[in-house]
This record gives C-alpha cells, structure tokens and sequence, in this order.
C-alpha cells in the first residue's frame, strides 16, 4: 500500500493528542474515565436480574435458577462498585480516596439491597401495560418486546443511582436505553407507579420533572423546559412540569416548564402546547387549550 | 473485596424469586418464553435472503450463492419452527401438544413458501422509496441504509406470520426493527403495494390499520387510535384508521380513530390532527383542517 | 426434521435469484457492495481517534496511546481506501480503474488529514453542548452518553466525504447514527460551528440544508423539504431551508422549503409549521407564527 | 472465481455420502454421536472445579468461588447427562428409551458425588509430584503446568465413568489429554495413590494395566499388551502388566504381557525391555535384565 | 505504568525490523507467507467433509447434510486455491503470475476431485485400526478420538499435495497433526492401504519411506535415515526404509537408512534398532535382531 | 430437569472448598496464582514480535509494521510486568511489596531490552535446522512449521526470565511449549548457538543440562538425571549431563547423571543409554557403548 506512505499518520496524532492533554477536555485522566461497554454490560445484567428467566444469553441452563441470580447479582456488585468509584471523582465535595472507596462501597450496598423494590415498582408498570394496550396479548410480549417497559426499567435502576448521588453513570444508562429505545427519560426525573408508555419513540422527560401515580404518555410527548437560554446557570433549578396522578397525555404533546402542573385526572389531547397549568379533570384539545390552561408561564 | 460481605445476595435472590414464581408473571415456564436473541437472529437471516449479496457475513465467499441461500432458508425453518412451537404455547384454542407440533409444521411450510411473494413486494418497495426521494443516489444505498425500508421489510415479513394466527413472535420482530429505526409498525397493519416512509423516526402505525397502495408517510407520523381508555376491552375492535390508495401524509401529522378514512389521493400536511374523515383527492393543512374533515369520530 | 422435507428450499431460492440477477436490482456485482459492518467498523474507530480514551474497547492499556492512535489511524486510512474505492463505481464520470484507483487514493489522502479539523469543530460542538444543557454535569458526559453529539460526529466525518466526492458511503455512516440516535442529517447538508442538539430523538436534517453557527435544535424538529411530488426530478435543487447563525429552534417545530430562510438570531418556538421565511431576531410561535413569517414559498 | 466452475461438487458430495448413508460407519445416526467439543469442554469445566482459582477463565471475579463452583457443578451435571444419554446408545443392553433415560440419571448422579473422592487421590498425587521431582520449585507449579498431573487428573475423571459401565465418553477424554500431553492412559487401567509421572511424553499405559500405590513413571514408558495378532478376540482379556506398591520405572522401559508382574519395591531401569515378572526388590537395568526377570510370558 | 518509559521500545523494533528486512529470512515478502490458521482451517474442515457428522462445529443442523458439505467443500477449493498460490512462489520452476495462477487452478481442481477417493482410504484404515485394537469399542470412538486415525487422515490429505507439486503447505499440514498427535509423518512418504498406528506418540516416518498394505506401526517407532550429516546435499535422495506389507512394528523399534526393507509379513520386536534389511516371514526382537538382519546399511 | 434435584451440589463444593482453604494447597491466596492464559499469549505475542509476518493474527494489515510490533513490544512488557509482580511472591527472599514492585520493573526492562539479542541467538538455530534437515525446503517453513524451532524458541525466552530470577512462570512457557512439540526443554538449561532439534517428539532436557553449540538432538533423546530418588533434597545439584560442542545425538538415547559428559565433536547412537562420559570425536553406538563410556556414574 505504498500510497498511504504520503499520508503523515504521525503528525496527525500528534495534533490530536496536543489538544487532548492539554486544555480541550476535562481534567480526568484517560484510564479514569468511565467504561461505557461495562455500563451496558450492567444493565443487560440487571434485566436478567429483574426479569428471571427472560433476558438469559443463549445457551444458558436453567436447573438452578437461585445460583445463577446470586452470581449475577455479585457480579453486577463487583461492577457497580468499579463504576461507582470512578465516576465519584466527579464529585468535588469527596477529596481522599479513603471516601471514596467507601462511599463507593456504602452506594454499592445501597444499590443491591434496593433491587427486589425496583422489581416490585416494575411489576406494576409492567400491569399498566398489560391494562392499557389493547394490541397487548400478554404480559411475556410486553416484557419481551415493548420498549417503553425497556426505558422505564433503565430509568428506575438509573434513578436509585441519583437518589444515591452518584453522578453521569445514571445518564448514560438512559442514554443507552434512549439509543434503543427512542425514549429519553432523565435519570433525575421522579416518576411514580403504574406508569404506562405506549409505542414511545420521540418522548422527552426532563431532569426535574414530577410524574405522580397511573400517569400514561403516548409516543412523541416532551416534558421539557420553556428555554434554555440561561444554560450552565439554571442548573439546580425546576425546569420541567409536575404531573399529578391519573393524567393520561396524548401523542405529540409538549408540556413545557417548571412551573406548569398538569391537575390530577386531566387528559392532554394529541399535538397540544401547553405552558400554564391544567387544572384536574380537565380535558385539554388543540381546540381547547388557550381556555383551559391557566396561571403564569416561565418566559418562552 | 470483603466489602461486599455485607451484602445479603442471597436474601435479594429468594426476593425476587419469590415473586417470580407465584403470581407476578404469566403462566409460561421459564424455558417456554420465546428467544429474543433468535428471534433477532431469524430477522437478520430473512435480509441475507431477501436482499441476497446485501447484507452478507463478512467473511463469506460468494462463489456459489445458490447454495449458501438454501442453507439459510434451512436454518430460517428450523429456527422459525422452534419459535412458533414456543409461542402456540399462547394460543388456548391448540390443546395437545400433538396439534401443536402440527400448527408449527404447517405454518413454517407456509410461511418458508411465502418468502419469493414477499421479496416482490419489497421490490416494489424500493422502487417506490427510490421514486420519491430525490436524496437517494441509487437503490443500493436505500437497500443497505434507509430506516424506512428496513422497517417496511421486517413488518412485511411479520405481517405474514399474523396471517398464519402465530402471537407475540410477529411482535418482537417489529420491535426490534423499532428499536433499529425508530418506525413504530404492528404487525397486525395491512399495507399496500408500493409503500414509501421518509425519515422514518417516530411514524407510528397501529394494529388495526389500513393502508392502500403507493402511500407516502414521512416521519413522526401517527396512525392511531383515539384513546386507550377502553384498554383490554378494546381488543379485537377497529381502532386505527384507513388510508387509501396514492395518500400522501407529511411529518408529523397524527390521523386517529377507527373510523377516520383518508380518501384516495388526498394529502395530509404536516403536523395535523385528524379526527375524522377526509374526502378523496382533498389537501388537508393546519390552517384548513376542519373545514375538510367530516363525518362522525370516535370518542376523544 | 422430516417435516421439512416437503419444504422447496431449492425452488424458493430460485425464485429469489432468478429475480436478483435479472433486472430488480442495480447494476453493480454482489461483491462490489459496499460493506455496512466495515462502515460501521470505521465509524467506530473514528470515535476512538477524535476522542482518545473515551471509546476504547474493553482490554487496550494505555500506557503509549501515540502508538495506537497511529495504528488506528492507518487502519482507517486501509478501510476508507478500500470502501470508497468500491462506492466510486456509482460515480458514472470515472470511467477507468486506473482512475477509480488514483481518485480513492487522493481521497483517503485528503480525509486522513482533515481529520484533526474535524476534531476541532467537533471540540466547539462539545463546548456548545456543556454550555447549552443545565443538565449536563461535565463535558465528560457529553462525549460518552450524548446522542445528538453522536449524531452531529458521524455527520461532520460524512460530510467531509461528500465534500470529496464520495457517493453512497456518507449515507451509510449517517444512517448508522440515525439508527443509534434517532437523529436525522443528511451528510449533504452544511452545518457550522458551535452546533447544539438536545435530546435529539425526531430530528431531521435534509440534503441541502444550510445551518450557520451557534445554531440550537431540539428534538423532533424537521428541516425539510415541503413535497416530494417531483421526486429524483428535483435531485440536485435546493429543497431544504437556511438557517442563519444564533438561531434556536425548540421541539417540534418543522421549517420547510429551500427557499426558507430563518434570520439570524430569532427563535422558532415548539410546535409550529413555518414555509415562509422568518426575519432576524424574530421570536415565533404557534400564535404569532403566520404574522412573522413571509415570502413566497414554495408549492405545498 | 469462474475457475472453480469446473469443479463438480455436487458429485464429489455425493460420492461422500453415498458412502456414509449405507454401510461404511457404525448403526448410529449422525446426530447422536458424541460430541467432542462439548467432552473437552466438560473436562475443563472439572479442572476448574477439582482445582479452584487455578484454571479459572481470566475474567472471573472471585468475591464468591462458592456459587460458581455450585454453579460449575450443576452444569457438569448437566452435560455429563446429556453425552451419557448419547453414549449409552452403544450398550446393546440397555433396550429402551427409559432404561437408558434412567441410567443416565444414576451415572451422573454418582460421578458428580464421587468428584471431592477424586480431588483427594489428586492432591496426594500433587504432594507425589512434588517430592518426586527437585525440578519442581512448589505445589502450584505442579498444579499450573505439569503435563504429568494434567494427564493422571484426567484418567481419574475418566476412570470414574468406566467404573459406572459409560462406553466411549471415558476415552475422548483420556485422548484429548493424551494430545496435550503426550502421555496416554486407558481409562481403564487401574492405578493406585500418589501416582507420579515425570515429563510424560510417550507413556503409554494400557486398558488392562493394574498399577499399586507409590509408583513412579518417566517419560516413554510403555506398560502394554505383547502382541495384538489376536485383534478385537482378545477384547476384555487381561493383556498388560500389574505393577505393584513403590515400583520406579525409567524413561524408556516396555513392561509387556497380562501376565507380567512388576513386584513391590522393584526399580526398572531406563530402556529396558520386559515380557517376564520381576521379583519384589529387585532393580532391574539394561544388562542384567535377562537375569532378574522370570516365569512364564505369553506370546511375543 | 511510567516505569516503562524508561523502556526503548522503538529501538528495540528497529532492530529486529533491521535484521528482518535485509538478509535474516527468504526472499518472500512478508503478506506472501503461507498463513498457518488458515491451513489449519482448511484441516479442519477437511475432517468435517471426510468423517461427515463427526466433527460438526456444535450450533450446526443437520437436515440437510448435502448442501452443508457443499458449501464447506467450495469453501476448502477457495481457501486450497488462495494459499496454494501463495506456497507456488518458493516453485522457482514457475516463472510468470499467470502460470502461477493457472497451476493453482489445476491444483484445486485436481485436489478436490480426489478427496472421495482419500476418503475411500481412510475408511479402510477405520477398520485396520478397529480390527486392529482390542481396545476400540467401536468405529465412531476411533473416528472421534483415536490420535493415529488423525495424524493418518492429515498425512493422506496432505501427501495427495506432495503428489501435485505442492511446496510447504502439506508440511504445515503433517505438523499441525504432529502437534496434536504426536506423530510425525512427513507428507511425501508413501504409505498403503489398512495402515492402522496404535498410541501414536513419538512416531516418526520420514520424507521417503514407502511403506505396503496392512502395515501396524505403535508408539515411539521411527522410520529414519541414519544419519543427517550431508544435511542439504541428501535432499532427494531416498534416506529413509521401505516397509513391506503385513508388516508389524512394536513399540519403540527404529528402523533406519534408505536400503533398509522389511520384508513382507514380518514382525519387528519393541525397541529393537535396525539398520540392515530384513526378509519376509522374520520375527525380529531385541535378542535375535543382528542375526537376521542382512545387507549392506548405510554409513551410520 | 428434577433428577438433577437430588445431587448434593452445594455439600459437594463445601467438601472441594474445604479442603482447598485450609491446608491441601500452597500459601498463595486464588486471585495471585499466575495465570496460565496469559503466560500463553504472552508467549504468542512474542512469536510475532520474534518473527515478524509469520505468526500475525489473520486480520492484520501490514502497511506499517513498525508501529504494529512496537504496540506489541509494549503489550508483553505490560503483561510481563504483571506476571512477574504474581510470581516474585514465590520468592522468600523478597519481603516487601516495594521490593517486588521494583524487582518486578526491573526485570521487565532487563528482558525487553534483551529480546533483539534473543531473536539473534533464534536466527542462528534456523539456519542450523535449514543445514541440518534435507527435508526441509526452505528456512519459511521451518518458522512457520517445524515444532523443535518452536521448542527452542519458547526455551531462549523463558530461560532469560530464569537468568533473571523469575520462578514459576518460566516453566508455565516452556510446558506450554512441550504440550504443542512434545518436547520438553527445562528453561533452567544452559544452550549453545546454532542448536538443531530434528521431529522433536519425547526429548527431554533437564534443569541443570549444560548444551553447547553446534549440537543436533533427534526425537526421543533424554538428557535427564539418573535418579530422583533423593527427591527435594536434591534441588540445585547439577542432576543432568553436559554435551559438548558439535555433537550429535540420535533417536532415543539416553544419557544421564550429573557427571556424565559428551566430549566434543562426539557422536552418540540412537537407543544408546549412557551414564558415564564419552570422550571427543568418540563414536557411541548400542554395540560398543559399554567400551566407550567411561569414568565414575552417578548411583543408578
């Protein structure tokens, strides 16, 4: 292949990697950096895990079903606990390595003990489901193959990492289930039971968003912020609607802004805007929805 | 790692397990569920065969392609044999398992037979998608890349085995191109020659469907039904909408109802919202959508 | 097996042949296709190359990441040879083999060294996210789990070969980032610096697109084109809109036509469905959205 | 490759299995052949077990060796059920389905409780191994890399199914340690406690061999059978030697005969040839071998 | 890992590349060298097609055996073709590249139209070695696992090589069997039909012997030349014994030099050395053997 | 599978564990046992770097070989350091982890810097071996092929860690060696230039054999000790005899003991058993062994 010898193979690294350690990137070293491969690794885990008897790799025997959870679930420790204590370097508030380690450790625990809680959390939404799709015909088609469940389970095992505070590993496990699924659930979003998606692709729930109990969300809706002008400097700050129980909120609605509550019971009509509070039991159309939404807006 | 004495495995294992094996999940044993994984496999096989040269292994010669389909469709038979027999498992009217091990012969017989009538079809799909897109450079960057096409192909393939009464496998066929593409359709749709998606990211097209020949539809569509209030109860109804023949329907427009029919030759601009009937050769836009859409529709 | 017995492997596979060597499929030999894994494959190296330590399989050490780079770097280097040298068959105006050769050759030259621009821009983007998303945490995150800096790095490596005259391959890249990313751009589009997309999911991006710098996307937000009713008549015209520098267009919102132009600094709100151009420093909405838009545009 | 369009095959196949259908190979059928693949892999699934933390794949965590060896175990049993199952076909007293179903059952039962009994004899062999030979720096040496152990802790295994009356199976894996050792011992032979063999390669140990405790055995030793004129008539007939207690027996030496006794205590010396009993004590070597060696010796 | 800073690696490379380059090895040019897993691919491969059903990679189905072998036979004639033509340029009989290419297609041709009749061979060499030992419980036990049977299966197919003019490939061939087996056979001796090796291990039968029909040969027995001392200048020559038929060869017999011939229907004694021929009918041993062998012997 | 129900697993691992925790096994903890797998391709990656293009994995491209072996070069230093931090624990005489870690580094470096004159040493034995053997038809086959240059490579790199003090993981290379060559060579003994092993098969050398140059050794040959009687209390006695430059030893002989040395230039026969010294330019065969050999000889 003579004619790559013209091409400076060398140099170009070296561009490269001049911008590399220096000042382009942020100040963790390269091998500390979190593993994106392990993370997905641990999730698949952690449907086999929670799912028993689902998600099992081919070739899988399954006379002793309690050996291979316990190995599974040692080996999802081992691999947390790893995760966890290289992404807590982001944490500026831990400053030796002893806490560190043993708040990886401490976070570790937390997380295992908090699994059989997330299973019981999903068997409800996986009832919602069943309860709100007539195309369902059972309960193994939507554990199998529906990829609102798929988001919803990244999401709760995501969200118990952020109650643990542990930082950018929950993203990308929803980012990963994102990639699969079209589904973008923030792992800071707080979402209650029987929650239920249908079809899902191009839905948004935004990092502070409040969704209470029996809540159903069709495909393409976005709980999100009114604006992001204010960028870095709204960090913190509620940004995103609260959802009250019972609302169910059709396709390709957006319900934007942190001070917007939709009231428990409402219905959200297809391809509605909404910026002002809805109260509860209303039902809001692309007709209707100047008349019934009400109070002030974030500035849009 | 003594640090992970302290976490009680076993107890967590005998949790989870405890709930699986009473009552949270379906009757089926944990070695009856279908396989995923061989489900994907099956997929992924049927475009070796459908598209031949087009999405090979990469290490295969072609020296004698005759021969290497023929394994294939061998191995596609076993393989769609094993699964159907696991998910007539589902079907409560097939009582012995003698019955069903004759189903499973049959419908694999069928459906290996149907194989050469698909490919036509999906022939006629790529000249349509290479017809209306003026991006398209050729029809072999829409065979090896276009989302839209991959989706219409996998619901070609398992639209053919609802025909044939087999459950829940159509479904993790079209989810999985789902995941791949972001195009939402149930296997249970009935779509005509000459079928074109655009895009593709966030069409959804419900189980009770009807699509005519030389439709268009671009991304973000819906086709869907009103509500899901009803949930199980709903099962078996007409829920979703029929699209005759030469429709046309832009980005996200959503047409609902299982009464709402677009007549032939209408176009349906973007972002709609479309409750009721359109008359055919009729432009429906945001502006003018009321005064075209007539007729009765279903419960919002 | 015997109940395949009755199964006519060898005449399907006829009927599927007899169909693919005659006259359905273009004329390019099965094995001049271009490779989609080996595509894939150089997409993922490329990641490893623009952002050192980030994507690194499992088991590389690190201690002389000069080396690797410069291995991988002369991996793509062979792979980009190879594939475009396959894809220049599509390019009816290069009629030799001598000549496909010299040309894949000046290509793979070329692309090897504006590798480092690309990373360049790619580093700005990075920037334009972390200041853009209150949600993000470091840049880190950005880089790992982000989708839509997924989808904007393989469009920018894409683009690079359109702008050198490579048919089909760029395609190939994209779509493997839509089918990850739900995110939608067509490598033929021009995008400049400091380009943000949240969430990402829905967004298209069309062929003949032109996007300033400091430009903000969200999801679900089309830039198309208003028909398709000519077809492969209209390849090659300016069908998709211009959008000018600072401009932020949030979910939802579908701007079409190539005579469309969005003013610098003006603000698309969520939701709305705009043909006609917009002024500088306009704020849009589904309220105010036919006061502000104007021009001619384009049939509909 | 137009070139390989001469080549006929279809004939050439057809050649092949003309032959194989019809009379050339045993009565069984292709697929109830055991499965070599599936035996080694068994064998080094029982090194991981008789020897834990010493053949583990690289990467295993160890945080809790007990449920993967249980796990290690169950899946022993689980393949050894399933090649017994196979290979009991070749009992031609073993008549029906059930019977051999139900003797499959009990062999693995007992060859799975007989496995710490197993693990005993090795470790006293692995304590032979190291006061036998000054080359050997520790006990984990031994263990890691002798070709000696690995051969005598396979004919254990083996010898265990051939106990138990399993045909075939206890072969494949004396044969795969024989290819990885050089040292070939039927697992038929009988041998007795801290047994050591010294560099291996060439020992040959034959089916009807009795060996005592004690014994020490260099490389090239053949204990076998005097002649085999008789062939398959001389099946189950004792045709090679007994050695007892504390006999040494150099690199070189051909022990022959059912009817050779090597007494207690003997030293055989390197190169020798014996077709007769040596008495107890005595030290045979090249010179005087014809001195030493008395009593009848069957055919030569 | 800063301590390997202090390591030159690049000096290190450049001297061994140093010697490499210039005058160290042959005259091939590093991508021209005959790739041993490929050979040994080929080798494996072989076996399937010969032993059909014996050595099938574990996931294979079998309903349809004749397209499967089929294929793997295209197969062996693209790979055969590939590295015969890569071995044809140490033939420095062969001068252009279109001789080189148009012998490797006689080669392939005439290499794949004999294999029925190397297999015609090998199944009467099955029922020397099962007639032949009394330790066979059955033919499939010696197909799968009797080391002898292998080595005499590689050598057969590799000699077929030797006989079409093939350089260092049938070499590659006989010593990847050497290395599983322990019997080295060089490819271009002659051997005849009903060969049957027991044990293996240690066998050594040179480039030129010839050896008869119903030949019995069993461990550490070697076929030698007497000496090497005219290295290079014998190369040629015949150096190694012929063996005549219904010969029988005990354990660790060396039979040496190229006059030397076994008579027919003789038997030689274990671990006797011979190096003057001996006549038909004669039993050989260790006592007896100066006086029956007879001739002339080459310069030991 | 409810027959497996009634074996015992979990008492059986309690049976193997307890005994491997307490006292059957050497002091190592698991996790600190070197690891076999990764001794052996360390030994793979040095055949690569030691030949270069002969031994590369099949998809490795060639355009710059440079960076490849010096990518490699920095993989065996990582994985040597590793290993021989794990083995140094062996050594008593290093008590502090500081001191290992040193040691470790300082090996490392003394045996990276040493392979250029490694792979001279190499260079010489193939051009002994192409001199040597008629059989061989050029020095590419002998790299590629010849399992007595593999014996000897293997041998030269594990006798520079035992030069520099590394127990253990030297005999790991050298058994692994001996499994695919059948010969074993003690890394402990010293070798001269220009050493040539014919077939290779069953030659022993011992630890304290001392080798010089310009020796030829032909299959079967022992180089051992006389006895082990003594056992450990012999560990670090020269046990094993010493060969003189240019002589040559043919198939099977045996010389042994401690004392015993081959003068130079001499010549010894095959199935010679040797245990006293031979002066030079003496010519031994079975015949006149006893007239030759002289001196004392180690107990017998």
């Amino acid at each position: 292949m003579s004619n790559f010898e013209l091409i400076e193979f060398e140099r170009i690294t070296d561009d490269i990697l001049g911008c590399t350690e220096e000042d382009c990137l942020s100040g963790l070293k390269f091998l500390q950096l979190p593993n994106r491969d392990k993370v997905v690794n641990l999730v698949d885990n952690l449907f086999q895990i929670i799912y028993p008897g689902y998600f099992l790799s081919r070739s899988m025997k399954f006379y002793n079903l309690r050996h291979y959870l316990t190995m599974l679930l040692e080996d999802v420790a081992y691999h947390v606990h790893q995760q966890v204590l290289l992404v807590l370097r982001y944490r500026q508030d831990i400053e030796t390595e002893a806490e560190r380690e043993q708040q990886a450790q401490e976070i570790t625990h937390a997380f295992i003990h908090v699994i059989p809680e997330v299973r019981k959390l999903l068997m409800l939404d996986v009832e919602a489901f069943y309860v709100g799709d007539p195309a369902a015909e059972n309960r193994d088609e939507i554990i199998v193959s529906y990829p609102g469940l798929r988001a919803v389970t990244v999401y709760r095992i995501a969200h118990e990492l952020v109650k643990l505070g542990v930082p950018v590993l929950p993203r990308i496990m929803t980012e990963y289930a994102h990639a699969q699924t079209g589904v973008d659930i923030n792992p800071g979003a707080s979402i209650g039971k029987h929650f239920f998606i249908d079809h899902g692709t191009g839905i948004v729930i935004g990092e502070t968003t409040i969704i209470g109990d029996h809540v159903k969300i069709y495909q393409g809706v976005t709980l999100g912020g009114v604006t992001t002008r204010g960028g870095q400097s709204l960090r913190g700050q509620k940004r995103h609607p609260t959802i009250e129980d019972n609302v169910t909120i059709y396709s390709g609605a957006s319900i934007l802004g942190g001070r917007t509550v939709i009231g428990h019971d409402a219905v959200i009509g297809g391809n509605t805007f909404i910026t002002k509070s809805v109260p509860p039991y209303t039902k809001v159309s692309m007709e209707n929805q100047d008349k019934v939404c009400k109070g002030e807006e974030d500035e849009i």
